[in-house]
C-alpha cells in the first residue's frame, strides 16, 4: 500500500507538508500543493483518513454505548448498530463498543451514540465532556433519534377497532420511562376519542411475564378482545398462553406487536406489529453524531421517524 | 484535550518528532527525548492512538465482515460483535461493520473477520491483501474459530440418551458446507459407538421449515424419540408442530436445539440446547486477527471452542 510517506519522499517534503495539502490545501503555495499532488498521482496514493484525523485531532472513531445488559437487548440493537455503521462509513468513522458506561470516556473517540438509557443515567451524561446522541425519546432536551412512539400505538389500536374488536387492551412495559408513556398515550387518546375506556396492564419485558398475566387473568377477559402490546416479546407470551387455555387467535382474541424485529417472524401465528425503522434510525443517528461532532457540539434536535403496520395472522 | 501539537509547541520540535518518542524511542536522543517527555507531563498528555498509527501505517481500524445477509442473520452475530469488540478494545482498535462484499477492500482498515462464509467464498478470499480470519470452519487451511460442532451434537445424542429416548433423529440444515457435516458427524458416531442406526432430515434453518417437515411425517415418528437438531430455530419450529398434533414435549418427544442464544429462552418450553459460546470466540478472534496484523499476516491457525450443554424443559 502506498502511504503518506511515500508521497512526502517522492515529493521531497515532509509528511506534514502532505497532510497539509490533503487537509487545509489553502495554507500551502500553489508550487507545493503541485509538487505534492503530482507525487500522489504518480504513486496512485489516496489520502488516508489516519492523516486527516491526525490533522484535524480526530480519532475518526465514535463510541456506541449499550447502557442497558446485552444479555437482555433485543435483536434490534443489531440493526441499529447496522445502520449505524452504515451512517458512519459515509464518513470514513469506524466504531467501538462499549457496554460498561464507567468506560466511556477512556478512549480518544470523537462522540458518542448511547443506547438503553433510563431516567437514571441522566446525571452521568451531564458529566460527559464529548458531543453525544442518544438512541430513545427524553424530555431533558438531549439530542436523540426514536420511533414516534405515541403513533405507533395509535396505529396498532385504530387497527385493532377497524377489525372489529369489542374490547382493546394494552399492555405495557413497567418501566417509567418516557418511550413507555408516549406508547400507552398513543392508545389512551386514541380509545378515548371514540369514547372508549382505556384499560391498561404493565409486566416486565418478558414472554414469560405476559404469559403469566394471562394465566392469571384469563377468566377476566371477554372473547373479542384485541391486546395491543408495548413490545412483541409481550405479544408472544399473551398467545403462547391464550392458546394454552384453548382460545383461538386471531379469532377468540386479536394481539398486535410493537418492534418488528426478528421475533414477530419466527412466531406462530406471525406477527402483527408495529414496525420501528431501527436500521434507518442507527444511520440517522450516525449523520446527526457526526454532525454535532463537526459543529463542535452544538444541538441537533429531536427525530421522531414514524413506524410502519405490518398486517399478518395474529389478528384477523 | 492535549494533542500531540500542544506537545510540540510546548517542546518545540515537530509532530513527528513527538512521535518518534511516542513510537520509536530509539530513533531519538535522549536530549530530545527527553525534552519532549517533560512536555507530555508538564501538559498531562498521553500518548494517541492515532498518532501511533500514522507512525506504524496502521489505521487501527479492522472490518467485521458479515456475508450472510443480516435480515436473517441469528441473534448470535449481536455476542459475536460485542465480544469482538472487546477483543479490539484491548488494543484500542476500532471496527468498521461491511455487509457488501465489493466493499470490504476499499477502506483504510488494518485486516478483516469475515463471518458467514459459505464454499461459494472462497475465490473471493484467495484475492484479499489484508490479513483476515473467518468465524466459522473451513478445511481450506484460512485461519478460523468456531465452536467444536463435532462436539456438540455428540454431547446432545449423549444426553438424549441419557433421558432414555429410544430413538434419536437429527434434524439438519439442507447446507452442504463443514460446520453441518460436524454437526451430523457428531450425530453419526455417537449413534454407530451404540450400534444405533442415525436417521437424518435436512431442513432449510427456518422455524416454519422444521414446522412443515413435522407435519408431513408425523406418523411416521414414533412416541420416545429425541429430535436433536442443527438450531435452535429448528428445534423451536418442531417443538410447534409436535404440539400442533396433539403430542407432549418432553414427555412423548424430546427436543434439543443448538446455538443458545436469545430464541432459546424466549421458546416455550425453555430449549434443551447446546450453547455456543459466541461472545469468547468474538473476543477470540480479535485477537487472532491483531495478531496476524502485528506478525505481517503469518498463519495463526484453527481453534475449536467447546460447546456446553444447557438442559431444560424440552426434554424429559
Amino acid at each position: 500500500m502506498v502511504t503518506l510517506s511515500d508521497v512526502a519522499k517522492e515529493a521531497n517534503v515532509s509528511k506534514m507538508t502532505v497532510s497539509r495539502v490533503i487537509n487545509h490545501p489553502e495554507q500551502v503555495t500553489p508550487e507545493l500543493k503541485k509538487l505534492v499532488i503530482q507525487a500522489m498521482e504518480e504513486l496512485d496514493y489516496h489520502p488516508n483518513s489516519v492523516a486527516q484525523a491526525l490533522v484535524n485531532n480526530r480519532s475518526n472513531v465514535v463510541e456506541f454505548v449499550t447502557l442497558e445488559d446485552i444479555d437482555t437487548t433485543e435483536p434490534y440493537y443489531m440493526n441499529l448498530l447496522f445502520g449505524f455503521a452504515k451512517g458512519l462509513a459515509k464518513k470514513q468513522y469506524a466504531l467501538q463498543l462499549v457496554t460498561d458506561r464507567t468506560k466511556i470516556e477512556q478512549s480518544n473517540a470523537d462522540g458518542y451514540l448511547i443506547t438503553g438509557a433510563r431516567n437514571g443515567d441522566y446525571e452521568l451524561f451531564d458529566q460527559l465532556k464529548k458531543p453525544f446522541v442518544l438512541f430513545g425519546e427524553n424530555h431533558r432536551g438531549f439530542d436523540f433519534v426514536d420511533t414516534d412512539n405515541k403513533a405507533g400505538t395509535r396505529m396498532a389500536t385504530e387497527y385493532a377497532l377497524s377489525r372489529l374488536y369489542k374490547h382493546i387492551i394494552f399492555v405495557g412495559i413497567d418501566l417509567k420511562e418516557p418511550f413507555e408513556y408516549s406508547r400507552e398515550a398513543g392508545y389512551i387518546n386514541t380509545l378515548q376519542k371514540r369514547q372508549l375506556i382505556p384499560q391498561i396492564y404493565r409486566v416486565s419485558n418478558h414472554s414469560h411475564s405476559a404469559q403469566s398475566l394471562i394465566k392469571k387473568m384469563y377468566q377476566d377477559f371477554k372473547k373479542d378482545t384485541c391486546f395491543v402490546c408495548a413490545s412483541d416479546r409481550i405479544a408472544v407470551g399473551i398467545i403462547r398462553e391464550l392458546e394454552n387455555q384453548g382460545a383461538k387467535v386471531p379469532d377468540d382474541f386479536g394481539v398486535i406487536g410493537f418492534d418488528g424485529v426478528f421475533l414477530d417472524q419466527v412466531s406462530s401465528p406471525k406477527l402483527t406489529t408495529i414496525r420501528q425503522s431501527i436500521f434507518k434510525m442507527g444511520d440517522l443517528l450516525a449523520g446527526m453524531l457526526l454532525q454535532k461532532i463537526a459543529q463542535s457540539g452544538s444541538p441537533q434536535g429531536e427525530v421522531l421517524i414514524e413506524p410502519t403496520l405490518v398486517r399478518r395472522g395474529s389478528t384477523r
